[in-house]
């Protein structure tokens, strides 16, 4: 058993689920269920996660996440690569067809991407691009990771980490329909909100997936495992560890927001809109974490509640997964 | 390594020095060297415990729980009554003199008590009598459960734990100046409020004192093991349990007080006064846990920042310490 922290009980903002969220989540669900692009138990886990709010963009957008996780996760670095190449090719492509016996994964970002990019706004597109581009090479480096078994510190670990957990690309759903200049979207006083809350997002979920990864072996790529690994704290001292350093992180953000300079009345409004679209994904992040069932089932209410934990028993790692079309959130069924 | 949590950050009683402190001191400490009643280590241990605040018969207080607490945590039971008897029948007659070739304790608590009862109000007398007796009382129980090697349950460990501490005793002093009528004293809204800090003083305790207990063995009458008995948590995650008890304890108090009942003004004042001491000896008990020596040595003051506590390694239990005129505190040294 270990003790799982309440991280966002001092958060300002509250949750709240966005009013077009039901009808929106129907068109995308639809969407992702014509590629057939997962197994039917795999299918079935992605059910259970309830994708979100916002619009159908950003459900669409989540999707995305949720099936190159899948996909990745279970590969080396040479065929994620591979994997990342292909989606590179369609973002840089969105309107040319794949080619006949690619990865479903091309169709889906294809037809993701070239729905958004006729309503985002040009400047979000390019953010975007910049943004998801770099997490997906992040994703390599994590495979090359777990192909070496490699440990690290907390340090080295947070330095891919805030990459790999691709907050700051999804971060583009809440510019899509604003045009935040690069001379804004770059500054350093934005950028370090930005890194804040991209920090926040993968603390928690750092927190929330630890059990399911340790329990299938993944969780080298965690920062829990990092804090064990270089302060020597058993497994609940490292979470309350990585609680105090989420807790610094928010005064860091509370604090930025305060000091933020002024771009004139036009862009202080968008980036305000922005940085509080931001703030509330941290929240929306924590709350799916328990909500939707792929870190703990049918129990995340309750675990919120009492931060009891039984630890999962390890199942044996199949390298050959893939082939055997089975993706990691099988296990957790 | 363990985390050990900060449970105070959002306490409303800041940290506070009475300004006759120094003063007082000084005098007390004098008054306690004349018995030689501690052995050269162990006097060098209590000289590094600076003993709190308040006046000097607060002082004097603390001085006879750091050494009631020395003599009886080596005891069974059985010596553990003898030694407990010697205080009720001294506190009952306290301008008596004390048998030839009896405990030293004798002789301390007669001065202590005979000193106080010269300027505390008879109700505050009463009332510490009674709660002192209960903590004696207690005391005995804790060394029968350390001869059984008793592991207990949270909450058969809290209601032992509850009168061990000893907290609602030494609050007296919050009232020697006061005339807290037995209608106020004992309504149930003031003892729930009572019972909140004494809970909040005995978590603060344990989780401070937690290593140096396991180190000498004595960790079963602590609330941590009894978490970890219950919960099965590992270290860190019954010190994260017993934090966010702490804070529900916290949360009740703040609450309980905003709803007090109303007994007139002159005794709204008066239990005003005790309550607002009461909730600023949580914060004192909190300071002293990581500004005295007792518990961390010279390291409270990093530790209070890193929260990071290395094991302290099993010093074997010597059954004969008492004789070999070895009390627990040099342990430590």
């Amino acid at each position: 058993m270990f003790y799982l922290p309440n991280t966002m009980a001092n958060w300002p903002w509250p949750r709240r689920i966005n009013p077009f969220f039901e009808q929106v989540k129907v068109e995308a669900d639809e969407w992702f269920r014509s590629f057939n692009a997962l197994s039917p138990k795999s299918l079935k886990a992605f059910e259970k996660c309830d994708f979100a709010e916002h619009l159908r963009i950003a459900c669409d957008l989540m999707i995305v996440y949720f099936v190159v996780d899948e996909y990745t996760d279970v590969e080396d670095a040479e065929r994620t690569a591979e994997i990342v190449n292909i989606i590179i090719d369609t973002l840089n492509n969105p309107y040319r067809s794949r080619p006949e016996g690619e990865s479903i994964l091309g169709e889906v970002i294809r037809q993701f991407w070239s729905r958004a990019i006729r309503s985002a706004s040009p400047t979000s597109q390019r953010h975007f691009l910049d943004d998801y581009i770099t997490y997906l090479r992040a994703v390599i480096v994590e495979a090359g990771d777990r192909d070496k078994n490699v440990t690290r510190d907390i340090q080295g670990y947070l330095s891919i980490r805030r990459r790999t957990v691709g907050a700051q690309s999804a971060f583009a759903i809440f510019e899509f329909d604003l045009n935040l200049v690069d001379e804004v979207y770059y500054h350093p006083a934005v950028t370090e909100l930005i890194d804040c809350v991209a920090e926040l997002v993968l603390i928690d979920n750092d927190l929330a997936s630890y059990n399911r990864e340790q329990g299938t072996g993944d969780e080298n790529h965690n920062l829990v495992t990092a804090i064990m690994f270089e302060l020597g704290l058993d497994r609940s001292g490292a979470m309350s560890w990585a609680a105090a350093y989420h807790a610094e992180i928010e005064a860091k953000f509370i604090n930025g927001l305060l000091k933020l300079p002024s771009w004139g009345a036009t862009l202080d409004a968008q980036i305000k809109q922005y940085l509080n679209g931001i703030a509330n994904w941290a929240r929306a992040n924590y709350c799916w974490s328990y909500e939707g069932q792929r870190y703990f089932g049918n129990r995340g209410g309750e675990i919120e509640k009492t931060r009891l934990v039984p630890l999962l028993s390890k199942a044996r790692r199949d390298p050959n997964m893939r082939e055997q079309n089975i993706v990691v959130a099988d296990l957790w069924l």
